[in-house]
């Protein structure tokens, strides 16, 4: 089953290694992982997404726990949640595709953020699912580029209440 | 100075804990870090930024380049590049502040992602410095919680021609 974990963390040298060995320690793949600061200094926000047994995953979350600087850690996958991923795709847009690919940018509700005479960059966001969608449409135009976001997750509020 | 680096990798478990440690092991700190799935089957791209001394972070790439299932390093600052990251971020939205929240939301292209009757989620996208700005904005509106993906960029292809 696929897990979404969120874990809030002092930023400091190590970290990332010491959270990204526990996975990899127990053969455990990353899918993906985003890390960034929050509003409150020094505090970053860590999202990652793995897949495997639950009863490991557990685990692991526990000893994520005990590690010095990591603040909090949740499996959202636990709950209701919105996740959302962004990706930069550059694309061949010559004369003959150009209108097709600003079609398909009107559809997807992406966003053109680089243009050259042979190619535009794009910016879409969405679920995991909605890129898949997006690069699978764009692959017969041409994809030249992809570079991904990890997936990031918020719990519903709606359901909280 | 602040450099944006891209990895190409095979993803296999062991390889982030290892692009980490290297930034770690000389006390470097990640301000950032996204990694996620190419088109390509088993290779993943992840992007850091960091920053230091030109020097040592020359000698990191140098280093990175050897690690084995690591496939191309390029430091994308060194170059003109258009970055892009995402926020999540979820905004008090009572009575009194609704119609401000989605003036905010209108004006930043940002999207509200859930609604409860208490808060909304808004989806936002655009450079470092534009997420700092919309994160200052709503801030004395209140922010309850706010999740990143780290930065990633890709190199403007106008400027290869």
């Amino acid at each position: 089953m696929k897990h979404t974990i969120s874990v809030l963390l002092q930023n400091k040298p190590g970290v990332l290694s010491r959270v990204t060995g526990l996975f990899s320690g127990r053969g455990f793949n990353i899918e993906s992982l985003s890390v960034a600061e929050t509003i409150e200094k020094g505090v970053s926000c860590l999202t990652l997404v793995t897949s495997g047994d639950d009863a490991i995953i557990e685990q692991i979350t526990k000893q994520l726990h005990k590690l010095i600087d990591v603040i909090k850690v949740t499996d959202i996958s636990e709950s209701e949640y919105v996740e959302r991923e962004m990706a930069l795709i550059r694309v061949k847009a010559e004369a003959s595709t150009r209108a097709e690919v600003l079609r398909m940018t009107d559809i997807f509700r992406a966003r053109v953020v680089d243009v050259s005479p042979k190619s535009y960059a794009i910016e879409v966001t969405g679920t995991r699912d909605k890129i898949k969608a997006v690069t699978e449409l764009l692959k017969p135009i041409g994809i030249q580029e992809i570079v991904r976001t990890g997936t990031i997750a918020m719990t519903r509020a709606s359901k909280k209440i």
